[in-house]
């Protein structure tokens, strides 16, 4: 699995260090410190791990002094939960949209799973923090339950409760919203795995199949 | 998620130390060394990831002489890799079993799915290994693409494709390998967070909630 390691690293290279003199905040950077701090710490955790993660190499990675980090968040677990609070601000903002917009629940659940599917391609690096950093069971996960999977949860679970009303009642709607997630989550992570079993697939391609394939395992269109 | 923990170390736990002047290998005890190595690994790995976890943890929850390692497997990446083909042989032999057996491409499909989830559920710790340590990307990913993915894709794959032939010819079979088993193991990593979302299940509702929901987002379905 040659590329395993860029599909995480490329959407947040390294970035060259900064000459000497230069400040940390030097103006000329496109993003905030804090936003260059969120993007480092996500794609490090996302790869290593809370836990193998220290401060001194997220800051090297946002090209920031690592005093940046207690400044704007005071620790690196706070920043984990930035992180955390970043990722499901983002997710909610558009299936909340999605969720009270117009169309069936059917049509409108699988216009939600877009939007996440969207989202996670975009930025393949925040798969791989949830995996990680939210499935596996850490010290961190009631945050990480609390702060991500429900309000997720709280989105989606109407939507797909209807769309197994209208179709079949023995199926347990909130096994169904984690396993839907699931399958979506894992099948991003294991693109290269899916470069080399299937038909490699251009961002596009990669991106239709995936929504194919969760519009097909959807309770919504069984019985139809 | 305050059980988070014991979802992982529950099926191996920490041995008690044994007394002074027991040997490693003592008679009496249950299960083979290496098999009790095979066990202590695996729970860590899920745990906390192989670069995490050193020789003398491993040894130690084993209740063995950490010289037993390089003994009996020559060093950790190779005893990592026997996880990995362990885990691999206990699927494929129940997988190969249904496949070639009597009825259905979709009743096989079913109770091949049903297979992995009885397996997982016996010992959730596979699950979380299968997460953090073959579907996050790695140094060893290559080695758990050609020993774990390839070889249940192997036999899964035509299965799939029957199920997908009869019923629907637009979804990628591949992406549904993926997804299918990607529900799977993140469903059963998620337990904690379904006894929180759901009604509370003891075992036996759990294993059956599940396969009634793998059942429903299998393409096996869509078109009946």
């Amino acid at each position: 699995m040659p590329h395993s390691d860029s599909t995480l690293s490329s959407p947040v290279s390294p970035k060259p260090r900064r000459g000497r003199g230069r400040p940390a905040h030097a103006d000329g950077d496109a993003a905030p410190v804090s936003a260059r701090l969120l993007d480092a710490a996500t794609a490090l955790f996302a790869e290593q791990g809370f836990d193998a993660v220290g401060v001194r190499p997220i800051a090297n990675r946002a090209d920031v002094d690592p005093a940046m980090i207690a400044h704007h968040f005071g620790s690196k677990l706070a920043l984990w939960e930035a992180v955390v609070d970043r990722l499901s601000l983002r997710l909610t903002d558009r299936l909340a949209a999605v969720a009270l917009g117009p169309g069936s629940a059917s049509a409108r659940l699988d216009e939600a799973v877009g939007q996440i599917i969207d989202l996670l391609c975009d930025a393949p690096e925040l798969a791989a923090f949830i995996l990680r950093e939210v499935v596996l069971p850490s010290e961190r996960s009631a945050y990480g339950a609390a702060r991500l999977a429900n309000p997720i949860h709280h989105i989606l679970r109407p939507l797909i409760a209807d769309v197994v009303a209208e179709h079949r009642a023995d199926i347990d709607v909130d096994y169904l919203f984690v396993a839907l997630n699931g399958a979506i989550v894992v099948s991003i992570v294991s693109r290269p795995l899916l470069d080399r079993l299937a038909d490699p697939a251009d961002d596009a391609q990669f991106r239709a199949r995936l929504k194919a394939t969760m519009a097909a395992q959807m309770a919504a269109r069984i019985g139809i």
